[in-house]
């Protein structure tokens, strides 16, 4: 067990310090939420939960942290003895793993004493917003892929262990079949993918030893790195060579090769005629080299002969886009007795955060199955499916929609009550499918890379009237 | 101490099972180096050797690893016992933490049996990858930011709890002056900062409680956050007034404030003009929000009166250019008792390796101590500083410059001898001084952001006739 209890932004602690001075510590709401999608992407992907919970179930300061708190010379005595026995209390709630979400939708709400919402921004934020970029990135490439299989290739290029490990976590709830690194075999169960690297075979006098030599060792799974010396005139004709001359007679086949560079549509073209020719219409096509979604739409539009993309550094540190912007922003404080709706307004109004405590819906079309629109509600509110809903626009209140025969599912999980975790947490493989089949509920329209539809999260008209009621209230007393 | 040893991608096991099954473990040498700098910028910046150092010192494969392993049914009972016994015993040599490295140069050499050099490869690549990444993205951002201050704010948006931590100490040794990250205080030594949210002025009844508050807890350090409501018509009046009802009447000043919104420019001026007339012109001016090395330039162009720079999401991902294309390729190998130097051609041509057993020179000139150009040789030659030395661009080998009255320092140290560590490891602090004290050595036209001058790494006279005479040989036997 790590103990992350200090990777938190000090002003967390001279907050909390701060509150615990003035013996402030009422019910607070803090929403985590984000407010664009990387890439001007439609969609971003709910990854990291399961992380969260973990810290959150092994936060606590030990005698060493408190140690090192007291030479900051800055903390009441009172507040680190505080901190030694910290217990978390909250309530949280929170979007599953691998379901699609949305701008400005709280996708995880933290409930009670204001100075634990604090303590826990810095690593809730960091958890999230980490292994939703990165979920978020690889659902588009695997969409690219249109059923080609997607390797997570990129551990040597993340930024950071944690990186290599959570973000092939997050690949895999978000499609790929396996990854390169050995370490999330082990530990969650994603398979381990690789064959050889060009040293390998430089390693050895000439190409045709080299595969030999690894074809001996791994008959039943010989996967050849076909480009050191030429694709098509070396690594192939050797490849096809060590098949008849070593594997065919022992009954086995050629599994597949990779190609690493060069034209990627021509060579793999080129590769499946040569490879057919020699009686090996099964041999799996690997390609690898800097790939993306949009190189991958390029080489599947362009009619290249891939059965799988390797894919490394674009997609393990979302180069297109790295950060995940997610915030945390405080929503409600309780004031003598009453929760009270607070909000963050901005000159920039899509900064403006919406008040209360809330309720999150996503209402799906009964014969379609498909998402209709995300609904933010106070929490008080219950949305009937038996009744005719009217959408509107929060920024354009008079765009308006009735939807009827839906299904409305609340999407916030109770995920600690009170501190103690009341979440069945599901395995990564039932993550991997429910986000499979929650990617279905979404629409082409809204999944396409260029200028995607932009899904709807609305606000109830209750929630609405409250933001603007803040507003107004909020420009009266500036 | 966390066991890492599974961190390592899966084709380096399978690669090295097949060596051990062919009894296949020559003596081998590996080049770590880089082929282009992030963002086009003119040089990088090394960093990741401690942790890398670390890693291979506490390198083993337990039992849990290799009861792992076995499930795969593809590893060799005997190579799953020299694994479990394995003990490094390379030679390792790397340049130091801090220094400017630029393409196609080896950054760090491993030497030893080949099955070792391949096991260290995806924890070597993963650590320098990414240390460098930030190293090279924060020297920028502090050489824009001509001398004020630059703060490290960006654990929430990192990628990973690692990329927090270790990022914000390449951050530290490329001249931020401390981290929010309040880890890397405890672990490194790297001064914590931070002061409020907007969440914690919200949770009071108005800003000047929230200000007066923050000011009782911390008398000697106040610094505000001014723009939650209007940086100009709210936070800055009520932060002077906390000090004339609350500070100045104590003997104390106001640290600062932060402004982390709106038009920074007009912001600071105005800030500055009146913190001057309230008699606060030692308060400090911080801003944040989505800052980088390019908007800083542009706010120092335009005259913004800020002392320090908060950076976040930019630097800790590195969002303009988020991978440091660190490759490790195999330079030599043993063969019947002769090093064979090694050579990946390419139809690419800055992608063919140079190959052989090398060294690295750095020339500065004795007069002006500016790094002049980096020289890449055979290990067997030796740079005379008291001779004229023959520069020439390996790729335009007709463009000569005799050059004198240099100092050549040898820039790769001994790290490890035989898997014996005989570095002298040098601590944070000295790492980030001879940092600052190595950019002095780089003309500005080498560290401008817009078409740096490209600073030259040539190949002695011996390397590069070594290297057309294995092209020549290559191209005859393809």
């Amino acid at each position: 067990m790590r103990n992350l209890s200090m990777l938190i932004d000090f002003y967390e602690l001279t907050m909390a310090n701060s509150y615990y001075h003035h013996h402030k510590n009422e019910e607070a709401v803090f929403d985590l939420f984000f407010r664009s999608v990387p890439d001007d992407g439609g969609y971003a992907v709910m990854a990291g939960l399961e992380q969260a919970i973990q810290y959150i179930q092994e936060l606590k300061f030990d005698e060493k942290d408190i140690d090192y708190l007291r030479t900051k010379k800055l903390f009441d005595e009172g507040f680190l003895t505080y901190l030694l026995n910290f217990k978390f209390s909250c309530d949280v709630s929170a979007i599953k793993e691998g379901t699609p979400i949305f701008p400005n939708e709280p996708v995880m709400v933290v409930r009670g004493p204001i100075i634990e919402c604090q303590l826990v921004e810095t690593m809730l934020l960091l958890t999230i917003n980490h292994q939703s970029l990165i979920a978020t990135k690889t659902s588009r490439i695997v969409y690219a892929a249109k059923g080609r299989s997607v390797l997570e290739f990129g551990s040597r290029r993340a930024q950071g262990y944690d990186a290599a490990n959570f973000g092939a976590r997050a690949a895999y709830i978000a499609g790929v079949i396996g990854s390169a690194n050995t370490m999330t075999d082990r530990d969650f169960k994603i398979p381990a993918l690789g064959t050889m690297a060009h040293s390998f075979i430089q390693s050895f006098d000439n190409e045709y030893d080299a595969f030999l030599a690894y074809a001996k060792t791994y008959p039943d799974s010989t996967v050849l790195l076909v480009d050191t010396y030429s694709t098509i005139h070396s690594g192939l004709p050797n490849a096809i060579r060590v098949y008849n001359d070593y594997l065919k007679p022992m009954g086995k086949t050629l599994k597949g090769i990779r190609i690493d560079s060069g034209d990627l549509t021509y060579l793999s073209k080129k590769a499946r005629e040569m490879l057919d020719a020699a009686g090996l219409a099964e041999t799996k096509i690997t390609v690898s080299n800097s790939l993306d979604e949009y190189l991958i739409t390029n080489l599947v539009q362009q009619g290249a002969q891939i059965d799988a993309f390797g894919v490394g550094e674009r997609l393990i540190t979302s180069k297109s886009d790295s950060v995940f912007g997610g915030v945390y922003k405080l929503a409600a404080l309780k004031d003598n007795g009453a929760m009270i709706p607070k909000m963050k307004l901005s000159d920039n109004v899509v900064k403006t955060t919406n008040p209360g405590v809330k309720k999150l819906y996503r209402l799906f079309d009964q014969s379609s199955n498909k998402a209709i629109a995300d609904v933010v509600t106070l929490d008080t509110e219950v949305i009937n499916e038996n009744e005719p809903y009217l959408l509107f626009d929060p920024n354009f209140p008079w765009k308006q929609k009735l939807v009827s025969d839906f299904r409305a599912v609340s999407l916030l999980e109770p995920i600690f009550k009170k501190g103690k975790l009341v979440y069945q947490k599901p395995s990564l493989e039932e993550i991997r499918s429910y986000h499979k089949e929650q990617m279905s509920t979404l629409w082409d329209e809204v999944k396409r890379f260029e200028n995607p539809h932009p899904y709807y999260v609305d606000l109830s008209r209750k929630l609405w009237q409250l933001k603007q009621d803040l507003i107004e209230k909020y420009a009266k007393n500036s």
